[in-house]
C-alpha cells in the first residue's frame, strides 16, 4: 500500500479546496492508499519536505471536511514556482521517502504543465507514483474539461455584484456610465459570464468586451453615445486584458511580470473611465472586481462546489485504478436539463494549451454575448451553499498553520 | 384624512428600502392615511409632481414588500438636490395638490436639513402637513441615534470581504501588504468596523486608519516594517478620507500621469500601494470595495434590515400621533443581549452635525480599535437574510420605472 500527495498550485478560487476536500476524502476511503499528505505551498512543499499529515487532520474529523468544501482559497497554501528539470531528482527523493504512490496536483495551466513533466519523468524512469491532475482557475481556460472549478462560483459573485450595483446605478437620473474590470488576462470567459447579470428590468451590463475580440476605443465612445441617447445609466463589463487591434493591452499602466512571464495588468477600467469623462462627457466610474471575485466563497455557487469536490474523488479514482498522466474532467451531457459526468483526459491535451471564448458566441459588433453563451453559463451558477456565520461573518476552515514563520 | 409621500435621497444603502418597506407597510395600515405615494427621485419627485401611487403598487401586494426589504438602493430613485428657499412654495403646492398631510424622508445629513427646513417652514405658515426624517446612512455619522441603518450591511460586507481576502492573502510565502480603501470621508465607522473581520486564525485587518486620527505617512511605513517580521502578510483597512497632520487628504498627495497623458488622481488605497512598494519594497495591492460595499443586500445584515424596516414603521407611527420636524432613532438599550428601542429626536439636534468615531476607541498609536469598539459594532451585523435566488442571482424588486425616458 502506498501514500499520496496533494497538493494546491497558482491563483485561489472559492471552491478549490472543495476539491482537497473530494481527493482527500476519497483518498482516505481507499484502501489502496495509506496515509494522506498535503504539500504546504504547492510543489515547494513536496521539493522542500514540508508536507502536512492529512489523514492526522482530517482522518477522525471528517466533518472539518464539510466546512473546507466552502472555504476559500487554498488550505495548503499556494505557490507561483515554475519546477526546474534538475529538481525532479528532488521531488522524487521526497516521494520514495514517504513511500508515496499518488500525487495529486490541483491547479490551473502550469500545474498541468507540472503534471504533465513529472508524469513523463516517472514513466521514463520507471517509477511507479501515478501524477494526476485536477483542474481548478476563476478564468475558465483549460481544455478538455467543459468548464473548470472555481470559474462558476467566481462568475455567481461577478453576476450578482453587477446587478447590486446595477440597482445602486438606476437611482440617479445624470446620465452616467459604470464600468467593472474584471478578471481574464487573455480569456473572457469570467466576463462573458456576466450576462448572467441581466434580467427583466435590468440590461446591465449593457456591453461587454472580451481579450477574444479587438477593442477599438472609438467605436466603444460611438457606441456609448449611441446607448445613453436610449437609456440613463450604462453599465459595462471588460475583461482586464482587452487589447487593441495590434494585440497591445488596452491597460495603459506599466505591467509587470511574475515569474512565469505573465504580464500583470491593472488598469483596463480606469483607463476607459478616463477615455468615457473625456470624449463622452458624462459622469463614469470604474470599479475593479480584483482578487474579492475569486474569493468571495459566501457566494460561491452550489453546482461548483459539488462539481469541484467530485472531480477531486475522479482523480482518486483514477489514479488507484492505474490511471497516470491525466487530469480529471466535467463532461457535459445537456445544458438543459444540465447533467455532467465526470471524466480524464490526457495531460498532453491540456498543458500549455489555452482554451477561449468562441468567436460564434460574440455578435459581430464585439461588444455582447449570445444565446450560445448564456445556455452554457446559466446553469453554472445554479445553487448557493449552507455557510454557517458565527458572529456575523462565514465560519471557514481556520488555517493558522499556513501562518506559522 | 390625509395622504402622505415617502421619499429617498443621498447615496444608497442594502436597507434603504427596508425602510421605505416599513414606511408603506405602516402607512398603508394607518387608518388616518389615505393613499401613500412616493416622490421620484426624491425631493425632486415632490418638486416636478413626479409621484408613484404605492398604494396602488402595494395595497393588493404586500408580499412585495418583503421582497422590497430585501431590495438595495432606492425602489423610488434618489437625487443630490439641495432645495433651494424659493422652491419651499412649491413642494407646499404638491402637498396641497394631493391632500398630502405627511412627508417621510429617507436619507443622511443632508435629507435631515430637508427635513429640518419643510418642517420649519410649515410650522411658520401654519400648514398641517407632519414632516418626519428616517435615518440612512453606511457613513453611520447621523447623531440622535445609536447607529444609523445601512451602517451594519456595509460592515457586514467588509467584515466578510475581508475575511475571505485575508485566506486569499494567507497562501503566499514573499512578504505582502493588502490595502483595502472603505468608504468614508470624514468619519471612519465602516472602516472601524472591519475589524469584525478578525477570528482565530485571522488578524485582517492588522492595521486599521480613520479619518479621525491624523495619519503619518512615516509611522505608517515603520509600522508595516515591524509587523512584516513576525507575519508574512498584512491586511490593511483605510478610510478613503484619512489625512495627514495639516488635514489635507493622504489622496491628494499623490497624481500619476499615464500613458494617454492623463492626470490619473489615485486614490488613497492606490496612493498607499505606491508609498508601500517604493518604501516597503515588497509586493502590494489596494483593493477600492467602491459602491459594491453599499449594494451588496445578498449579504445584508438581517439586524439592520429588521432594523431599518423598524425605523420606517416609527416614523410614520410619530406623525400620525402628530410629531414633526423629528426623525426616527435607533436607542440601544444593552449590547449584550443585544437590545435596542425606537425613537424619535427633535431634527434640530440631527441636521447638520456629525457623529464620528470616539478617540478613546481608538489605541494610541491611532492604527487600531479597542474592545469598546467592537462591543458597539459586533450585534449589528448578526442575520443572514433569506435572499430567493432564480437562476444564480438574488431576486429583487423590479425597478424598471427607474429607467423609463
Amino acid at each position: 500500500m502506498k501514500n499520496c500527495i496533494v497538493a494546491q498550485s497558482g491563483g485561489p478560487t472559492s471552491v478549490i479546496n472543495a476539491s482537497l476536500s473530494g481527493v482527500i476524502s476519497k483518498a482516505l476511503d481507499a484502501e489502496q492508499i495509506g496515509t494522506v499528505y498535503g504539500g504546504v505551498n504547492g510543489i515547494q512543499g513536496v521539493l522542500e519536505d514540508n508536507l502536512m499529515n492529512l489523514t492526522e487532520r482530517f482522518g477522525e474529523k471528517r466533518e472539518d471536511l464539510e466546512t473546507l468544501n466552502n472555504t476559500p482559497a487554498m488550505f495548503l497554501g499556494s505557490c507561483r514556482y515554475k519546477l526546474k528539470k534538475e529538481e525532479y531528482d528532488k521531488i522524487f527523493a521526497t516521494f520514495e521517502k514517504y513511500n508515496v504512490g499518488y500525487f495529486f496536483y490541483i491547479g490551473g495551466n502550469d500545474s498541468m504543465d507540472t503534471v504533465m513533466q513529472l508524469s513523463n519523468y516517472a514513466i521514463e524512469k520507471g517509477i511507479d507514483v501515478k501524477i494526476m491532475g485536477v483542474p481548478k482557475t476563476v478564468d475558465n481556460d483549460l481544455v478538455g474539461t467543459d468548464h473548470t472549478p472555481g470559474f462558476a462560483s467566481a462568475a455567481k459573485f461577478v453576476a450578482t455584484t453587477i446587478l447590486e450595483v446595477a440597482h445602486d446605478v438606476y437611482i440617479y437620473q445624470p446620465k452616467s456610465v459604470t464600468i467593472f474590470e474584471i478578471m481574464g488576462r487573455d480569456a473572457g470567459w469570467l466576463t462573458a459570464a456576466s450576462m448572467l447579470a441581466r434580467n427583466e428590468y435590468s440590461s446591465a451590463p449593457d456591453l461587454i468586451y472580451l481579450p477574444e475580440v479587438a477593442f477599438h476605443i472609438d467605436e466603444f465612445v460611438t457606441k456609448i453615445k449611441e446607448l445613453l441617447e436610449e437609456k440613463d445609466n450604462l453599465v459595462i463589463a471588460v475583461s482586464e486584458g482587452i487589447k487593441d487591434a495590434t494585440g497591445e493591452y488596452v491597460s495603459a499602466s506599466s505591467a509587470a511580470v511574475d515569474s512565469f512571464g505573465h504580464k500583470q495588468l491593472s488598469g483596463t477600467g480606469k483607463t476607459l473611465e478616463n477615455i468615457v469623462k473625456e470624449q463622452v462627457g458624462c459622469k463614469c466610474r470604474s470599479i475593479e472586481l480584483s482578487v474579492v471575485q475569486r474569493a468571495a466563497a459566501h457566494i460561491a455557487s452550489q453546482t461548483d462546489i459539488t462539481e469541484a469536490n467530485q472531480v477531486g474523488r475522479k482523480a482518486v479514482e483514477a489514479a488507484v485504478n492505474g490511471t497516470t498522466g491525466y487530469m480529471a474532467t466535467i463532461e457535459r451531457v445537456s445544458s438543459n436539463p444540465y447533467k455532467v459526468e465526470f471524466g480524464t483526459v490526457d495531460i498532453k491535451k491540456v498543458a500549455n494549451q489555452e482554451k477561449i471564448v468562441p468567436r460564434e458566441w460574440v455578435n459581430e459588433e464585439g461588444n455582447n454575448l449570445n444565446e450560445k453563451a448564456l445556455e452554457y453559463f446559466a446553469p453554472l451558477i445554479e445553487g448557493e451553499p449552507k455557510i454557517t456565520y458565527k458572529n456575523g461573518v462565514p465560519v471557514y476552515l481556520d488555517v493558522s498553520h499556513l501562518r506559522k514563520k
